[in-house]
């Protein structure tokens, strides 16, 4: 097992209590979480040593997601503590054709206003096997984008194999800005995951089949794939596939290619959809166990899509499984049989 | 947007939390609703100044459902404090084959008691657009079909629009009485909203079609329809068909007819089902909403038909969702898809 | 209605609220079960007197357990109170393709540790019309299983008709003690139910077809019923016949025999599962109930497999259903139609 | 121990959580109880064979009553199912100087509707050793003021104890309609329960001393209770006396008089109260027990002002402590340290 | 009663249930307030026609706000709505010595970067009969310092009475900040409520008694409020004075000085204290009442002071009591008696 | 700040909700804790590295405990897994005059049946400060007496100070068992806590002065310090001074001794008591931050009784405050006002 180090925000999230409305509610359901906390998380229950980094307030808002994070037994030693407020989002969890909804209020968040001395990125790459950022830190604020640069840098420099997960968030910025602070940091990367949409509104890589409806040929992605690699120099690119049904009906599988091979994963049904929420993270924290531990690529992408397809099934953010049970899932029980 | 008056009876709802039965339960989950109301709610929610008449005690239980409608923007300047209780119904949320349960508590409810000189319908019905009523009024008491008798007089006599949910409620009367006072009620209506057997039993109209399972075609509906404006002169006769595969999976559709043409709407599969109590009012709020601001009969209906579909995936009689939200079902997205 | 008295351990079941896993919760739900409690449940809803027979602590978690089975209606006056704790068992329940995790910590119970001057059992089988057990209450321990044995004795002597439910666990016994003790009670046995794999655990039959993926024909099971009713003289061999598709989607059906015809009952799909805790045991008390009122097999099966299709909507390891509810499910509505 | 009758009505309590107020509250806790069904509670926590009389509709809010009745021992046989409603009463706690309010929706129930042939009063009282009814049965209707005359006849027939509470209520009856009924009633009691209030609106005694503001000395009772054994021939009289200092803290202590001795209680002070309603049922109940098993009225009295103290500390109607309990704290252990 | 309006912020809260800290609770209980939407809703609890001023986000939780303000009757109709964020105040409940905590997270909120245009202070203004506003919302930043002084202009043109509650907040601003602010606004300040602290820190007032401990004679307020009174001319001065004894037990009562006579209200003690956020508000919404129907300013503190001491019995910031309520409690009945 | 060993046992505690009492209640509330777990999160709590050592079994009830201990930043590096069952506390909480009630079912649990070799003494205890153990460990069972030998040893081996909580439980050993095994492990021992009672029971001090009615006089405490720093040669001995009004009402203080000076405490009145439990184990980690980092025994008792004082206001068994907190309070902050 190795050192992972993943670097982003962690956000209070308050949702509603089974299916109600926001103004249904009058309590909210308090968890932490957010894109890199979440691959953290995984890598954790994996049995990694998984560092978060972030910077987080001094009170106790601030000292509940360091608890959440411990809980889990991802290592908090890398968190810095100040600023003046948790970013936050609001998440409201939809049923049949009506959907779920995210409101944010993350802006000036400790971790968006940053400074490069609240980090020592050297000593925190230091004998780190694996580096994974997302698309989503650099676009939270120019700040958290140097920050990102300078962990990028610092990982090179140790040797530590870097991956993001390009994951494009329309909210936060522009194509263009995106594109702009992205393609540079592209020459660090070694893995990347990301969808059609994210290749083409992040790295700008024109769309070549048709994704409208959701049910796209896996195979499509092959050519923007290759594209990807040749431009990029990238060792992997993978991306998951979804089908939304409906709000709680998914189909759910996965590419991955590895410069000369393209690999298509089991597809899964999931139905019903607990918390669709992470599904993406949970697919990144499986990429990064599945390439540090399985012989193929093949195999760690069926590592991959079958964590992120159990963690549909569970409350939060974070994918609380254990290896064992997305082996069991990946070897292909899916018959949901009671375990006594 | 226009006035939009309603008159009948809010019931305080308490219903077994989740899907635990009446005998397990501890504590009761605790909304208002009831058939005309619940029509108020939608019209607030779609923009309209909408005011629910009723009559209810002045103790806090009688406050309770004032601050309900209150809530979510029901203007509630038309209703009479006084009585002695408000009605009760106990609700049991079934699942798969097993049938959600309803147990009435309503009778000597103060509506069921209210007397003529409660109301001024006069200055209720002044500059109203759309007088809407139900069939389950003038069920629960004499005192109350005399009430909306006088109600629609007062409509007619200030040129309102008047709409009638028919609602055959079998605990509450018998066919022969139901249509004693209903067929006489009829003539004042525009917009008819019934199924086979509401028309049957409220109105002795004969079913054409073999209506057993719940899969009647549609276009059976058409000459009963036709049968029903020929006779009363309504502007609109509109149904909607359920099809019930379990507690938690239904299908759902609907027809209009304007005296010319019938119009079937689109085909929506509810899976899983959260909550169908009052699905036929959100319909009935969408049809008032749709003929008032719509160009054609068929743009109404489709906003009527997606309005309660939405219906069914929300907690509570009160279908709590935005006209934006139901354009965008009715517009073809049905996927689910989180919106952040 | 008759006398019933089963046997057996009641324990107290902590689960997870919802579909949160063991390691986020900071609650508990409480509720009692147990197999032959379970089936006593069934038997006092039907309108039976249902005796459960068990040993527990005098403290008030033993009480409450004795509280759970009065609450329903069950006779505990042969409950003897001593010893020094309930068993426990843990229950996270899984959704879609994450199944359902139980941990027990049922050993060293009040029953495990009871001695056969606890229980008069002559006194208690005296003008009883059925004692049921099943192959858990010899697995607990020896002194169990000799309880076992002496109330068949007893029930034998006072005519009694004797049903078990082998169902064989893994986690108390091996297959080579539960056929040295499960064998030798089988000479006490009218009513056996056990599926193809218990038959061969508890009582060394060979399995005939292959049942792997669950999804078994139906008919394989003859064959191994007409072996057991040759081997062991029983009235009547029943099973029921579960297919996995996923957590919370599942097939069920059921086959009896009675030495000279078999039946296969309706099949009914269940979706969503809200609790599948006590399936089988609701298929035991159906059985008892059909076969002590119905005039065939066939109607004994529908209404018991109706029974344990319901219990599994239901919160719970007792199946709070009437038999009312059961014959309009076997009746053939199975539409969840709201029952107003 | 004994046989213990009471009849009366019991209703759902439907309770605010914690502090909030009626207009804020999204759930209401639900219990049942009512005067004389909490003094069977009383009765059968003691050991007793406790039965509690009354109608209650088939319906499930019905069941739940005979269920919440049955969970805690009290014996159902003498239940009649029928009529329609289950009579509710809504509770709101208060704190501090805000006092707890109850809102009454119990017209129309089965009991309050129930007639002389829905009870065998000479079977219900055959071999019993107490009968026990308050003055509110009367109150709710004169069909149940009727039965509780018959019943008085039918226990005096078989030779039963009978006390009463005298309770009075004036939201049910004025004090005029109460002395026409209630004095007459008075011939067939030896054991009257009753403060100054009560005495002299129930059965017309006017009050000896000054008791606004609650601080009565306790021997301003005794000339009182003297004119009550006088007229009326009881053999006890006894009263509780609670200082309301505010809804969370009161004083608590009680008199007894036996036609020669006065006896007064122990003082308790109270703080907090977690719920106080029910306490003038406690007392009655401990009064019950203590004088079918204690050697004196004053110790009789002791467990009955125990017991009635101990009520305050538990949620609901219902007296949930074991004998033991009230005799430890009857014995002084008032220190409330933690029990291992 | 008249037209009252209150401008300010109102903030979502989000609190921990019952007792838990903020690292124990997986979840917030959800309520809206802040200073002067808090007197609004006691102003609109005695009957007046109380108007709330701010501006609230379009999404779902700017909607919550203003839903939580109909609800309870606060006319919502001057809100306008847009910005970005509702401000945001986690707040944790202490017990005994444990001090209750607030955490604000209320920078960059709708109406604390609104602008002047977003208002017609004239029109809002317009009939009124008093304009109420805090300390508090010229403190969250200078936009809404600026509103501030609009709004009392326009008040002063339209011959509204103006009160202000000083509210010194040391987190928003500092004494020399706070005095720029706040004493160029006193000329239009009616009725000032505020402490002795309020007085040094906001307006330059030397504290004239030593007031460590809280327990300051009332008396020593005399001559800070008649030197109040001489610089800015105020109509009345009135303060509260409140013993902090523990986090649940207070002493509270309270102080006016019209320019000639200093009258001192009735003592209460608080004993348990359920919330006491928002006393203060509901002494000023009780001021204001008091000042518009009393014929004293002594009666109008009386009925103030009784009203905030009953806030501390309720949950949340809203004093959700009716004027009757307030009566009993001025009038004396502070026993805690059910009310039935 | 320090490292800091404890050793013992963690349980799952069971409680009711608010003050329900066990048998009315649908759920209980978890967390985890244990004398020696407590101590472990206070010390964690400031600042120091506080390990617990223990054995859990490998499912996710074992899980559930080092999640808790990891949540709040106590080491979990030498817990070993493995065992059967995690021990099980129910707790019932009081109010008032009615105890709370305790029920354990701690028998069999992983680290009552643990053996040597799971634990490598030597290497936990290299450079640490401080061991700590309670009399509960040893009295589990004689293998985790063993242990508690074993740890004592290697401590002294490493030079590390030993701290120990008398802690007798009559539930678990008889004095003489106690004796037996403890006054032989005092010779280990340089911090001493135990009260009267303990010191009588575990070591077999005749108590000096009648502490019946829990008011004794602190100076009472002088001699059996004396004695016990006579007889075992302690550096401190310290005990706690509880007096028990009622169970939601305690005095409390505690005293030292050196050996040269006896220090007598402030004293605390705590009214309401949140959760007693855990309230000696506060002050034990209260001692040993105290004495780790103070000038004088007596700031470090001022510490150690502010920080359980602190405690009876915090649900669950964890003192979950700071050193802030506590300085505040031992500062002389009681007032409980909010901290904004």
């Amino acid at each position: 097992m190795g050192k992972i180090v993943t670097l982003g925000e962690i956000m209070l999230r308050l949702s509603t209590p089974g299916n109600t409305r926001f103004i249904q509610s009058d309590s909210f359901d308090v968890v932490y979480g957010g894109g890199e906390a979440n691959v953290a998380i995984s890598c954790a229950n994996y049995g990694h040593d998984a560092y978060f980094v972030t910077k987080l307030p001094k009170h106790e808002i601030g000292q509940g997601a360091v608890n959440a994070l411990r809980k889990y037994g991802v290592k908090t030693d890398y968190i810095t503590r100040g600023g003046d407020r948790v970013g936050i989002y609001y998440l409201e969890t939809g049923a049949s054709m009506r959907p779920s909804k995210v409101i944010y209020d993350r802006a000036h968040s400790a971790i968006a206003e940053a400074e490069p001395e609240d980090f020592d990125f050297d000593a925190i790459m230091k004998n780190a096997d694996w580096f994974h950022w997302s698309g989503i830190t650099p676009a939270i604020s120019d700040k958290a984008a140097e920050l990102v640069r300078l962990a990028c840098e610092a990982a090179k420099r140790q040797g530590v194999t870097v991956s993001v997960d390009l994951n494009f968030r329309k909210k936060l910025w522009t194509k263009e800005k995106a594109q702009s602070i992205m393609r540079p940091l592209m020459k660090y990367v070694d893995v990347c995951i990301g969808n059609e949409e994210d290749a083409e509104l992040c790295l700008g890589f024109k769309p070549e089949a048709d994704v409208t409806g959701g049910k796209t040929d896996a195979e499509g992605y092959k050519g923007i794939f290759m594209a990807m690699v040749k431009e990029f120099g990238f060792k992997y690119v993978a991306s998951t596939l979804r089908e939304s049904f409906s709000a709680t009906h998914n189909g759910w599988k996965a590419m991955i290619y590895n410069g000369k091979d393209f690999y298509t994963s089991k597809h899964y049904d999931i139905d019903p959809i607990v918390d669709r929420v992470g599904g993406g993270d949970a697919f990144a924290g499986g990429i990064i166990h599945g390439l540090l531990t399985k012989a193929t690529q093949g195999e760690a992408l069926e590592f991959a899509v079958a964590a992120s397809a159990l963690k549909h099934t569970i409350n939060g953010d974070f994918n609380l499984v254990s290896a064992d049970e997305v082996e069991a899932l990946a070897g292909g029980d899916a018959s949901g049989r009671v375990q006594r």
